[in-house]
């Protein structure tokens, strides 16, 4: 951290109050910090990559935002209750008026989750953000993707598909989207400000057998989920959520096509036994649909509307670049 | 992650053996770490750009090792103990033979520190490495910049200015310096190859009152300390530690600009009682060497052969950019 880039401490100074377990935080080599004994720490990094994981003239505020959600999505799918954050920030240049925006973005996120800023660095050179965020759990009651069994229901938190149709919005409209109002707006937001199900990921300690954040698109997602628990699963196509402002953008295979396999959802795929499934709805702040059935056959088949096997393979989810 | 670059976790499976307090690992969406009931978590994360914190010829070895030694170095200067790291890699392709160069460069250091990768990212973009290491220490013998105090001694670990030394060599002679021996090599290994101090930090539990690893230059660095201490420092220009390669390469002026304004040292400067300088020194598995004086007058003054005060400013430590 050289020069000018001293000065971008203080664009974060607001996003460190003192927090749960911080002992030390921003100004030294290192965080110290401390987790209760009976808790284990759950950790995860992710980058986000300009032109890659957000197109060039995406709102500073939605890439503090979403650099942030992703992470703590990640935290969502072990059952972990966020506490603490590092942010390593590559920059062209120290645009105040940029990272106001991007703290403030970073901010409102953190402080819904409650989650604080400990330590980072700022470097120059092409626009990257990388988060490290760490959170805390009883080790027994950490979910992961290991513990899908034969029977088990498959359920996901929320709707699929709207980012992936804001995305297309975004992609097709250029800049002029940001002033779009209705169902546009909300797809757009749904892209740039995903909401990590962290109070959704807690209730399912106990419930779930096994969890993942929704990145890349439910093909894909699952997939991890089911090789990691050596099973398979059938996936009703017809039961994928979808918002009124996905219904009204895309149907048939092409709304299938962005709730398989576009990806940016950060919702939760889990699964848990299907006599379980009520509780489950019964104690989550956000919709759960049953989406599929897990079974010994280790492969993942779609069904569709008439009750058959159809071979779908989705087009592959293509980042902005 | 995706395409090819899922293949990349291929290159780093050796480097996330089973470790202490390692519940789970690489593979699922966090990674799930427990501590002892009176550990606290030391956490740092650092940035290494190409071109900036390293030359783009830089050998890939080379690159890994000091991406993880920068952050160990970090928690060195916290007394704490290292325990796993997370890696964000962002490549403009994959590599195949550079990843492989990378990754045995980064586990040799990793395995020499015992210290376990526990999860990643890697993303397509310009060469950029983020790592982010965890480290443990009882909370009240953690090592921070706040506690020096008038009348301690100021010290350095091992000597000062190798790797300004290796930088000015390496700039001047491209890629041919590559092969060179003796003091050419040596200088420029101590650039590529910076040794963390940790096992000297977590000596120095109970006799320092402050502490900073040296990356940017002892100049700024101690100013680090004596501003967060509310002190003051006298350093006298003549005991910085110089090895003898340095001696034969650099004089003078020009031989303590390298030393205090040169940056990359990966030393340690620590604070402490001018009676436990002879203790830290016999529990140090490198040299100590006593640089200074700390007083109640805020300023940081440097003191020349003839004992006199001199206007020293250096030239300013400039990256490879």
């Amino acid at each position: 951290m050289v020069n000018e880039f001293e000065l971008i401490r203080n664009y974060f100074g607001a996003l460190a109050p003192s927090a749960p377990g911080l002992l030390a935080g921003i100004g030294d080599d290192c965080a110290l910090l401390q987790a209760a004994g009976n808790e284990a720490l759950a950790v995860t990094t992710d980058t986000l990559i300009c032109g890659r994981h957000f197109p060039e003239d995406a709102p500073p505020f939605d890439i503090g935002w979403k650099a942030l959600a992703v992470n703590l999505s990640d935290l969502a799918a072990a059952a972990a209750e966020p506490r603490w954050f590092t942010l390593a920030l590559t920059l062209p240049s120290a645009d105040s008026a940029w990272l106001k925006e991007f703290a403030d973005g970073l901010g409102a996120l953190a402080r819904q989750q409650r989650v604080a800023l400990v330590g980072g660095d700022t470097t120059r050179g092409a626009l990257s953000i990388t988060i490290t965020a760490i959170g805390v759990a009883p080790p027994a009651q950490a979910l992961n993707r290991r513990g899908a069994r034969s029977g088990d229901a498959v359920c996901v938190t929320g709707t699929l598909g709207d980012a992936a149709a804001g995305l297309r919005l975004w992609s097709a409209g250029s800049a002029g989207v940001r002033d779009v109002s209705g169902d546009a707006r909300y797809l757009i937001e749904r892209l740039n400000r995903p909401q990590p199900r962290v109070a959704a990921g807690i209730a399912l300690r106990g419930l779930a057998h096994a969890a993942i954040d929704l990145s890349d698109g439910l093909a894909g997602d699952l997939r991890h989920i089911l090789d990691a628990s050596g099973v398979g699963a059938d996936v009703w196509l017809e039961r994928l959520p979808a918002s009124p402002a996905l219904e009204r953008a895309a149907a048939g295979a092409d709304r299938w096509s962005l709730q398989t396999v576009g990806g940016d959802d950060y919702e939760l795929c889990i699964c848990l036994p299907s006599d379980a499934v009520e509780r489950a709805r019964a104690a989550l702040d956000v919709p759960l649909t049953e989406i599929g059935r897990v079974k010994d056959v280790r492969d993942l088949h779609w069904i569709d509307a008439s009750g058959r096997y159809v071979d779908w393979q989705g087009t592959g989810y293509r980042h902005f670049s």
